[in-house]
């Protein structure tokens, strides 16, 4: 396949970059590790503990690194996103810090928790029905246009991914202080765009590190399009409780980035992950949502060898506490 | 009252160097906030996250600072320790670290999260009625005694109070990178160890900064010996589902720490508590056992002047999941 284009989405710069925006703003969420889940997996593991994060998931740090760096104008405006709840959050959060108006187009099935969440940022909600003709990206582009919004993208994005880059960038300083390197980096991925900033952050440090997507059963469009080497949508028919992890097909700028840096992609079932948050539960007492606890579940199920160092990122702690008891 | 000596059990000095013994072994905590808690609380709130810590509590500081300094005849020997759970969790992975056997005396009905959590850690336990008639610190001095092996108190003790103290430095150093600096800080208190580190720690940075002790309500015999200045045993025939809180009286040597450190303390209700720790779910994605969401509960119920900068221990996450499941 051609490429559309040698300059890659995202460089090692932009990360950096972010983390200088980020610093004292973002919470520098710490590198768990317990020996009970190390003896469970039989090789060390550890956990970005990315649930601690603003707004409860990773998505704050790509939000903040784009908005704070609108122009005076663009910010008075407002900015729009469209998202299941969290990244819906993480620019509510960032555009409340920012002095800026946000408008979220949420599905009207989105956790009440990530509803709420957005909420009491200040922003203003639409919702659409996640089945309905009009495809989220439509009626966001339609409302931007109307109300002359700045799209914030979810993923396909160069300060977006480098924001979330900065996840990969701690995790090598946190390793580096224990003079250690990770062999292999499991991300939970929708649209990947914290994987091609982990991945991007990462492998600059360390060539050799193996970067795995995560995704559910069904929804695991990033790995059959990695084993394919070019993007694939979603199998349809499928459902999960992942509700952070259902994009349709990975992202166009995201693709370009993993299809050069990861390695093959994992899948895993739900109840492999509510083992997994069961075990975040138990062992770590970070609450992590079932789209942010799927990179845990693979390592738990076994579907990659973990000898050596195995970091494992949360990503998102945003569930409903009935569905977590439930869980529990 | 006469004080037994002028001599302050523990000094800011032994705070500092059990900092340095912790370095790289310890979890250095993050120190959370979260807008929809400083809304509720009219006041900044930041939340010391203690349940990330080894053993899911502060009681891994104070243990290992203590057990890594015994020589190594002592250490060879083993040590023992009595515990309702977290300071037997805290001793049994210090032990593990420090190549050292160690014994535990629990209450038989302390939670099974903590007794398994104890013997995950390779530690022997022998349990004990908390309503029989030989004390726990009998039994435990009687195998000591028997099997000659050095006793781990849980809180009387120079090197346990530094250790947990270094709680309170890391809330300085913490609040210092934002440029800010504690008004008051809320301690979760059974034999008083962590407030009297903690207490020892931020007023020797901030002489003007207030330090509560948090309590059940009717096992708040720190704050009633506070307020009558001089040590008050729990009234009896009272239950809480703090089972990490319901020490019998204060320490001797922590008392004389806290008497000269600590303002007025705080007691709180069961379903206070039940309260604060949805809202270390919902907020911080953080789970706190009963015990460890006392300060968090005194803080939400209003017990205390919140204005400007307040900061919360959350000190321990050891909670069955049935147990967490039915707060929720």
């Amino acid at each position: 396949m051609a490429m559309p284009s040698t300059d890659p989405p995202v460089r090692y710069e932009d990360v950096a970059a972010a983390a200088e925006a980020l610093a004292g703003v973002a919470v520098r969420t710490p590198l768990l590790e317990s020996p009970a889940l190390n003896e469970r997996a039989g090789g060390r593991l550890f956990l970005k503990a990315e649930p601690l994060q603003i707004t409860g998931s990773f998505k704050f740090r790509g939000a903040y690194n784009h908005i704070s760096r609108l122009d005076q104008d663009t910010r008075a405006a407002g900015v729009i996103a469209y998202s299941s709840g969290n990244h819906a959050q993480g620019v509510a959060a960032a555009a409340y810090y920012c002095d800026t108006p946000a408008l979220i187009v949420m599905p009207e099935d989105a956790p009440a928790v990530k509803q709420q969440g957005t909420a009491a940022w200040g922003a203003e909600i639409v919702t659409y029905d996640r089945n309905g003709s009009e495809p989220r990206e439509a009626i966001a582009a339609r409302l931007a246009e109307e109300r002359g919004l700045h799209t914030v993208r979810p993923y396909d994005d160069r300060l977006i991914m480098a924001g979330q880059g900065t996840v990969g960038l701690e995790i090598v300083q946190q390793l580096a202080a224990l003079e250690l390197k990770p062999d292999r980096v499991l991300v939970p991925c929708g649209g990947g765009g914290l994987t091609a900033g982990v991945a991007t952050a990462v492998r600059h440090h360390h060539a050799d590190t193996s970067v795995h997507t995560v995704e559910p059963i069904g929804f695991d469009d990033t790995a059959r399009s990695l084993a394919h080497d070019e993007r694939q949508g979603v199998a349809g028919g499928s459902d999960s409780f992942c509700d952070a992890l259902l994009a349709p097909e990975p992202g166009q700028l995201t693709f370009r980035v993993n299809r050069s840096l990861c390695a093959d992609g994992l899948a895993v079932t739900d109840a492999e992950v509510a083992v997994a948050m069961a075990a975040a539960f138990a062992h770590l007492k970070v609450v992590a949502e079932p789209g942010g606890a799927v990179a845990l579940a693979a390592a738990l199920a076994g579907k990659v060898d973990l000898g050596g160092v195995t970091v494992i990122v949360l990503s998102g702690g945003n569930v409903d506490p009935a569905q977590f008891a439930g869980i529990l």
